[in-house]
């Protein structure tokens, strides 16, 4: 059982555990998602950036989606961080966020979601993910982030 | 006759008028050009954002290129802007400030450059000169811009 909601200032070192936890971000990227969360708890009414989190019956964070409107579009959002414990993982925890997301969005009247993700091994399971929940998913440029490290770029529609 | 070099703080208005005059640019990406201008000169040091012009022979400014680092990335840069004056269109100029950023990074140890673009009809002479130059372009997200607007991404190997 879980429960997904938006998250308050109180989640913060949970989300920071968590990223450091799934050992697929670098150091920056941490304090990348820390950022933008200082940027989402100081700043909630300009919402460039919003945090979800889902926590079990003890609510205890299981993981948290980032998410915001891409600048200079026409009502797309981009999910930025996307990040599930490794306790929790392969319980489709990542998957009822990224659900929550969309129906947010979508009430919202976003029109498309579009994500940016590597190509490398470790990133498979979220890019499996990405085909299930119907984003389709494209090479953008090869070795963007370092040698063998391409950019893909996913989307979905909305509306 | 033209020579290019960085961009001053008094080049603020040129910059801005032919970000303005070339009419492909929103209201709110003319916007963005002023932001990252601010940036460039106030935090000269941090070098997010670089600003380099081409001027004539009387120092008219003809055009600017606008440059910096991809965040998360090992030596990628991204070119975010690049505008001539229509009436210095069709001369080379665009091609000479992307050639001038080139060496900069190059000399700096940049290992690829990225750009992403519009794919509208209005854009394709920009396109036509990224293919020109050696970039290799991909469709990333249809319809990402807007309904019929796609973000294409161009990206060139330095090293």
């Amino acid at each position: 059982m879980h429960t997904i909601r938006l998250a308050e200032e109180r989640d913060r070192e949970a989300i920071l555990a968590i990223s450091k936890d799934v050992a697929v971000f670098t150091k920056e990227e941490v304090d990348t998602v820390d950022e933008l969360f200082d940027e989402y708890v100081h700043d909630r009414e300009a919402r460039d950036y919003v945090f979800a989190v889902a926590c079990d019956e003890k609510q205890r964070l299981l993981g948290f989606v980032c998410y915001g409107p891409t600048a200079l579009t026409d009502r797309t959002y981009d999910a930025y961080w996307l990040a599930v414990s490794k306790q929790a993982q392969g319980k489709g925890i990542g998957r009822a966020l990224f659900v929550w997301m969309e129906e947010q969005l979508r009430a919202q009247g976003v029109r498309l979601i579009v994500l940016e993700t590597s190509g490398t091994p470790e990133y498979a399971t979220a890019r499996h993910m990405y085909d299930v929940l119907g984003y389709t998913g494209r090479l953008a440029v090869k070795d963007f982030y370092r040698t063998g490290d391409d950019l893909l770029y996913y989307a979905k529609t909305l509306q």
